[in-house]
């Protein structure tokens, strides 16, 4: 085995790790989980600080960053970004602070995602709404994004619409995810939305997909929702792939073997466990506790192992 | 002036200290900014870590006494929780931290208030309801203090029902207080309530009386509902009476005149102060930002002067 291959056999063998401000990313952890059977998995769950999506922007940044340190102290292969608002106002800095790990962000994927699902037949003329919290709204992440990317390959910009709808995420924590008061609410939030008629919506905030029924509704018919979930998978692959980082190609594991997900979270107590349980429909043995003020500043970054 | 006058006019020129995971407690600053215009404040609102309601217990305990340790090393002479969460949970550890300080807590005075406010002619069969966030209403604090004083007084224990409305809070936050949306949550939260037909209901948290019509016209007609705030204007006035602690006695300070809030928020950024005018109605210059992750263990607890 040369340096290299002794490298990325090393790095192959970490988890991957993922965070988010509380619960909404373990509807990403789930698709990367069954997308990636044999991969490990280290998620962190802000919910001692949940939810970012009311607060300012530097307050989100040094929070993501403490985690990011938190992570690369445990020692990943790469890092994903789970929180719309965390990758809308922190993507960069958690990107510079893990580089040379990869870090993927789910606002990126979302909005790549989005341009891929217009109609092909469009020409011009085409409509993308986005829907997400407050913070990721202001910080016009998805727009700038969208249009970047449309920039690049050519395609003339799209008509953007954005809406802030900050009362779907404690109407997901409530499990009130269905029925007439979700609908109500929708409803509300998305009148304008709906005379805008926007081809294709994105659920910019990690808690939406589990309201796309009352979403959908609230909608034109034929309007078409993308949740960023599916866009991580391919990125993660991608990485995986390029480097040979996949965990399955450790020679001491074997190809049907589960990886470990190991769960941490910053609020005490049994919620986060109960919660999880329910997004990801399995048993959660253990949450760990962790003090996420403890890595402040960039403690700990000596200690993760340096990929190729 | 003798020594106890000296002390007496020393700690009367302090401002009262008041906290609340957020903006809610601003309602009850209101209402004792209303009461004692002679008076200065310093207002803490953690939005950095808001809301507490749905976090573990020892995690909010944490929070409050890393407050109650900004606020002592600011000088305080008198510390008013004014969340029903804090209160519910950390309330004798705050108690403990800032001695001799006295330390008042909604939880405490909405208790008192919710017996007073029972029909006379009502010599038993009292029935008592109680809405609050998820962990107040786990901690059952409301449920022991009633029992408590209702045993002090020699009264018969009342029937006590909880509810926990934690939609309620982005509710107000998103300012949705009237209309169509907050009637059918308030029905969907109190039907059982409903049934229940309490004499009197506790708003046991301080978002809450900013809801008080949707959640009056979704009990039965006469139901009193009772909000902490009052309750606390008085436990205020006993201690500054009782040890002469009132701002208008300060020799330097003309009773017309008004005392200073001043506002300190962990989180940075406007939604704190866009937040707070629109709660009081008033117009807020600035906003201090604080970080009260210093204030960690006991810091600073040397220099706040000690009160007689």
């Amino acid at each position: 085995m040369d340096q290299r291959d002794k490298r990325s056999h090393d790095m192959a063998k970490l988890p991957i790790g993922i965070f988010d401000s509380g619960i909404g990313g373990l509807t990403v952890l789930k698709t990367l989980y069954n997308a990636f059977p044999a991969e490990s998995f280290i998620y962190v769950g802000d919910l001692g600080r949940s939810p970012y999506g009311s607060k300012a922007a530097d307050t989100v940044q040094r929070y993501a960053l403490q985690i990011t340190d938190f992570l690369l102290h445990q020692g990943v292969k790469m890092i994903v970004i789970a929180c719309n608002t965390a990758s809308a106002v922190a993507g960069n800095a958690v990107r510079h602070r893990a580089h040379p790990i990869p870090v993927i962000e789910v606002v990126g994927c979302g909005a790549k995602m989005a341009l891929e699902m217009l109609p092909e037949e469009l020409s011009e003329d085409a409509r993308i709404g986005i829907l997400g919290t407050d913070t990721t709204v202001k910080s016009e992440v998805y727009v700038k994004r969208i249009n970047e990317l449309a920039l690049k390959t050519g395609l003339k910009l799209p008509d953007i619409q954005q809406q802030a709808c900050p009362l779907f995420v404690p109407l997901v924590e409530e499990g009130w995810w269905q029925g007439e008061l979700s609908d109500k609410i929708a409803e509300r939030y998305l009148h304008s939305m709906k005379s805008f008629e926007p081809h294709v919506v994105i659920l910019g905030c990690t808690h939406f997909p589990l309201l796309s029924g009352p979403i959908s509704r609230a909608l034109p018919e034929g309007t078409v929702l993308t949740d960023c979930a599916p866009a991580v998978v391919r990125e993660v692959r991608t990485i995986l792939d390029d480097r040979g980082w996949h965990a399955a190609e450790r020679t001491d594991v074997a190809e049907s073997n589960r990886g470990k997900t190991v769960f941490y979270c910053s609020d005490t107590g049994d919620t986060f466990r109960r919660q999880a349980e329910r997004f990801l429909d399995m048993t959660i043995e253990f949450v760990h506790h962790v003090d996420l003020e403890m890595y402040e500043d960039g403690e700990g970054l000596e200690c993760f192992p340096q990929p190729i």
